[in-house]
């Protein structure tokens, strides 16, 4: 069984890769809900829907969120009654918020509601949103104003300056049923290239999954969502300072240094393996620029394969 | 001012002939609620919204109810989950009920989100449903099932044999504010050609309002929606039975006769003018098929005549 902690599109991408690699029956992604916001009364998970329509072959193919073959017609009605237009639904997605609305409303917790809408699609890996609680990140601006994560990102285009950001509600979230005892069970714990700070944070944030990661026997390989210093996509370069971590390969690998046994770095930071090293971090250097799935498959193979030399170091 | 009693398609067609020769400004519409239902989460209000897509010029222009140009893109999605899809939500419809859900789910009252509705659609007929509080048409057949009215409606096609239709709620409804402050400061009440049983019926039922129909100074003209015997659209011939009325215009008349001064009736039942005149109700006949808005605002204005020449009597 492999565990893999993800966000949205990093994560979605790497999932796409396993699974061509291992049975993806045999796949538990715990996805993060920090940037869950209600649009028009609709709850929209855009992580969980993000992973979702990747593994159902239906996601927008160029903007890698979102449905393919999309309409607006119901967001261009919307407008009609003054609803703030900075975060557009498509026809086919708002049709997957409408689902989940209702059955939210009566009474079914969101593991469910996620779990009856990936079934729905087809998809076989099992997705756990990372809590049933409210969990919500909040990003507070050096301007002292506090945004909403979908405010900062999607309506201020991550503009502002990032005094910090916060996983509203953390502290009272327990994980979400099966989360725990999934990753007590895996033969491997990966975390997907996704963003440290707003998509892995909020995830660690809940106490007993960080516990739980931290205690669990098998192999932690994580993938460096930074390259050459750079974000390959997102906006981790505008939220790691935050957390005080450098907006590396290296700096990230700190970050996370007290969960991991394992981190990928791409063949572009190669130099940094020894300094990862020397963190008692086992660490290899790939390719990790996911531009197609057999590329996505290679990374997640790589991160298996670690995890083995991981697990015959402590045998 | 002139207040309109009205249902769906007729009513909408009524009143889109009475902004022909009347002030918009000075018509208060007071609408059925009892059609009311949820579908996927959202509330849907079928009369309301017929008549709010007709004044504003975008109702479907064949089908006479939901919008032109729509598309079917959130319900095909829907299908994936297993929504019962008997009651088909277009995507520019569906808009409509999205605002109307999240108002309500504020706590805005319906007469409230209704008047925002109308206004965002450029109406300038005032729109009020008949009350704010839970009313709801239920029909019960001769084989014992109680069904909601779009079940018996839409997903049955009326095909089953009514026992009786009742409207749920009505004991304890209130009408909605400025409801019966429009009939007690009306020049004319108008009995739009609605269905008396499942159109008028329901408004008739809040007690309130009927008693404010029933002391009304003001002349009370109706419109037969039936035609030779025949009902124009809908289905009021299956209905009028459970309610002991005959399937005629002179039948409707005599189940509303404790409510009219006047009653307009098609041309082909010319005959029945005599009869209906010795009911004590004035009567008049002309064309009353509003195949085009210059028959329905002809028709109209046979309306405001024949209440003019009630007044003259009276006084």
């Amino acid at each position: 069984m492999v565990v893999v902690l993800a966000g949205g599109v990093g994560g979605a991408r790497f999932l796409s890769g396993l699974v061509r690699i291992v049975a993806p029956a045999e796949v538990t992604a715990i996805v993060n809900v920090g940037d869950d916001v209600d649009v028009s009364g609709l709850r929209v998970c855009p992580d969980l829907d993000t992973i979702t329509y990747r593994l159902a072959g239906v996601v927008h193919p160029s903007q890698q969120w979102g449905r393919d073959h999309e309409s607006f017609v119901v967001s261009g009605e919307l407008r009609r009654f003054g609803h703030p237009d900075w975060f557009t639904l498509g026809d086919r997605d708002l049709a997957v918020h409408l689902h989940r609305t209702l059955r939210l409303r009566q009474g079914a917790p969101l593991s469910r509601v996620t779990d009856e809408i990936r079934r729905a699609f087809g998809v076989e890996v099992r997705l756990l949103p990372a809590t049933d609680d409210p969990l919500t990140t909040t990003v507070t601006t050096r301007d002292g104003r506090t945004l909403g994560f979908q405010e900062y990102w999607v309506r201020e285009r991550a503009a502002p300056e990032v005094d910090h950001v916060t996983a509203v509600g953390a502290d009272d979230a327990q994980p979400a049923p099966g989360v725990v005892e999934a990753i007590e069970d895996a033969d491997v714990v990966l975390f997907a290239p996704s963003n440290p700070v707003v998509s892995l944070g909020p995830i660690l944030a809940v106490e007993q999954i960080r516990s739980a990661v931290a205690r669990t026997r098998a192999p932690v390989v994580g993938v460096s969502p930074i390259i050459g210093g750079r974000v390959v996509l997102g906006m981790a370069d505008r939220l790691l300072p935050s957390v005080g971590a450098e907006v590396s390969a290296t700096g990230v690998a700190r970050h996370l240094a007290d969960l991991l046994d394992g981190w990928i770095v791409d063949t572009q930071d190669r130099d940094a393996v020894d300094t990862i090293r020397g963190l008692g971090i086992e660490c290899q250097a790939t390719d990790t620029m996911m531009d197609d799935p057999g590329i996505a498959g290679a990374l997640a193979s790589t991160c298996l394969d670690v995890a083995s030399r991981v697990r015959g170091a402590a045998a």
